[in-house]
């Protein structure tokens, strides 16, 4: 299992408008080949952080939801909420095999 | 979804040892009640950080995973192969619903 953790924090004013976005690249991520998670989260302090913890089978599955159509709309969508540059890494995913 | 995201460092000689301790836990918590995820993740770069991701239904399924025999055996085998004291952060999940 391949895993990216990527931290965003957004400006106030788009809390409403990222959850939105990311709904939609979540419904649609979760039917890609591979893909095992694609959890949305929000810090439990601070509600203009989120996560996003993306598992997939494999690095090139995880690489295959960069070009599809729901993560570049989603990528064009929140550009401008972005409060600071997101920051992703990535993990071996060792349980579940 | 009530999520937990713990960074972990071990001391180098206790890698597999850690790994081996993380997969027991694993296997029982996936079996606890309001679990969603318990994934046991390794970074990339450097084979000493860990990540764990847990995720319950609710908070008090996670609460109640303090309490469970298998999480008290695991606390108890790591404790010294921690190189710095281990942080927990809380996520509240909005998607999966």
């Amino acid at each position: 299992m391949y895993v990216t953790w990527v931290e965003v924090v957004v400006k106030e004013a788009y809390i409403d408008a990222f959850i939105k976005a990311c709904e939609l690249n979540h419904l649609a991520s979760v039917q890609e080949n591979g893909n095992r998670r694609f959890d949305v989260l929000q810090d439990a302090q601070n509600p203009s952080e989120f996560r996003l913890y993306e598992a997939y089978q494999t690095k090139e599955d995880a690489m295959a939801h960069k070009n599809t159509p729901h993560y570049l709309q989603w990528r064009e969508t929140v550009a401008d909420m972005m409060a600071v540059p997101r920051q992703g890494r990535n993990y071996k995913g060792l349980f579940p095999r």
